[in-house]
């Protein structure tokens, strides 16, 4: 599977596991929803700056975000 | 520290650890050695794609690349 959907496929388990929507996800990460939506998607090619800000409303780090993706 | 200059500084470990050069580092993700030096010292936002063709490179991954970042 492509890295980009694999990173899209860990942000969404992440934030269903928060049980928060992509509205709050981009609320909280500063980015747009539709923005966060592509991103899951795999459509995105993400920042790491973005992945961080991301990573960090996920209350997770960007290692843990990307583990297993390899 | 800004995270950019802290992903900067452990791409330069791991390849130091390595023992290559950024014109090695360069040829094996494919990108160029210009754009290696500048990620290194943090000055470049660098994308997730060619922060995983940096990562098979180094022969690691982005998870353990970007390891304690936070």
């Amino acid at each position: 599977m492509d890295v980009l959907k694999k990173l899209g496929n860990n942000i969404r388990k992440y934030r269903n596991n928060l049980n928060i929507s992509q509205e709050n996800l981009a609320f909280e990460s500063g980015l747009h929803r539709t923005y966060i939506g592509s991103i899951e998607r795999g459509e995105k090619n993400v920042s790491f700056k973005n992945l961080y800000k991301i990573a960090s409303a996920l209350k997770t780090t960007v290692s843990e975000l990307t583990n297993g993706i390899k």
